[in-house]
């Protein structure tokens, strides 16, 4: 493989039931060359006896996964975060396809996940509001039921097909900042506009916040520009009058 | 579809072992819109009770299912056989990628089939001398235990890749806003920092706010997009301490 991106991405399965599944997203992973999973609180704890098994062969992968509370600290140091969905949900960020996704992923500076929900339910919007993207894997409308490791395995596949392309082009933008230095300046910005009771009806709250994250995310701001943002909003908070 | 080929491809199962696997193997064919399943002496015999549960719905591809006694008959109707397989035999036919195979198939003229070995020792030399070329997906060559459903759901992915079978949906980003209105923005942002004393020294204030401008023309943000940006910044320009 002639990847130059400097570690290959990271699955992230949050919220997994079945400990089956988690085994098999990592046989899946492993057929197409991919070693770190993360979890996000696991519906069984961690670790689970059925993952083993099922992982055939792949199980370092399952002894050397990290475990995680929230998806965002599962992310904390991705500057690329795709959420996978079936279904469209009212978010509004770009879509992909695998290939799309893999292509991108190749191209860019800073580590990359592919986050992918519970089995049963698929991610939350609170998940995919995380994301910089949403990853849809082009299905037959009628019948969009895919399972955790064969979506999984998709994912895997493409980015594994374009592992050999050629260098890609190096952009002078800077790498994207890592995710948590975006949840820094969101909750910056959030508790600055509680203050000012930007967030009302209270009850509107949640779905206000949703929006300026979705916002917010969509640039994929550098280190610089999530730094100089933040020196705009500590100055606003400052008192006026002086 | 854009599909030119007369018929689908079919997926013909060869001496497959665990009726799981069969059921597994149709679900993956649905998933990409593939509904013809050969079955060549299925070990367990046909129907297999176990297959139904694992199809997930995708049970009458099972329903369907034509079961042959030779792999020649079951392909008899075939003007292009693909032997999938893992390893490269001692065969000497042409080698394809998943991709390949698709692009050629949507280009045949006549029949096509993807043919699949028993899950645990792969497809015999016999049954890869019948076929036109093998397909080897390319995997970790450290790790090349693909399960039949994988194996199956990558040929079928790739089919359907090539029959434009399913977009995702476009995204409804909205266009971005026009110049004017982030013009708007941007000056109501230096005239609310320029209050809090932001723009310190003054003669870096052209360079500070070409740096602000650069960040906030980047995301491409739409018209309401835009709209919520200026409410935040209308409310960050209230009174505080209500």
């Amino acid at each position: 493989m002639t990847d130059t991106s400097p570690l290959p991405p990271v699955i992230v399965l949050v919220r997994p039931q079945l400990g089956e599944n988690i085994g098999k997203a990592a046989r899946a992973m492993l057929n197409f060359g991919l070693t770190e999973m993360r979890l996000v609180s696991p519906r069984d704890g961690w670790p689970n006896p059925d993952a083993g098994p099922a992982a055939a062969g792949a199980d370092f992968i399952l002894d050397k996964a990290q475990v995680y509370e929230t998806l965002a600290d599962a992310v904390a140091d991705c500057a690329h975060v795709y959420a996978t969905t079936v279904r469209k949900r009212g978010v509004t960020k770009p879509v992909v396809t695998p290939e799309e996704a893999a292509q991108e992923i190749h191209a860019a500076q800073g580590r990359c996940a592919y986050v992918f929900g519970p089995e049963r339910s698929g991610l939350e919007t609170e998940d995919v509001a995380l994301a910089r993207k949403i990853l849809t894997v082009p299905i037959n409308p009628e019948f969009g039921s895919l399972n955790l490791a064969q979506a999984v395995i998709l994912c895997a596949y493409e980015w594994s097909k374009q592992a050999n392309l050629a260098q890609p082009t190096v952009t002078e933008l800077g790498e994207p900042a890592p995710q948590e230095e975006l949840e820094g300046m969101i909750l910056q910005l959030n508790t600055l506009l509680e203050k000012v009771g930007y967030f009302f009806p209270p009850d509107r709250a949640p779905a206000t916040k949703l929006t300026l994250r979705n916002l917010l995310t969509k640039p994929g701001w550098n280190h610089l520009e999530v730094r100089t943002l933040r020196g705009v909003l500590s100055h606003l908070n400052r008192p006026r009058e002086r």
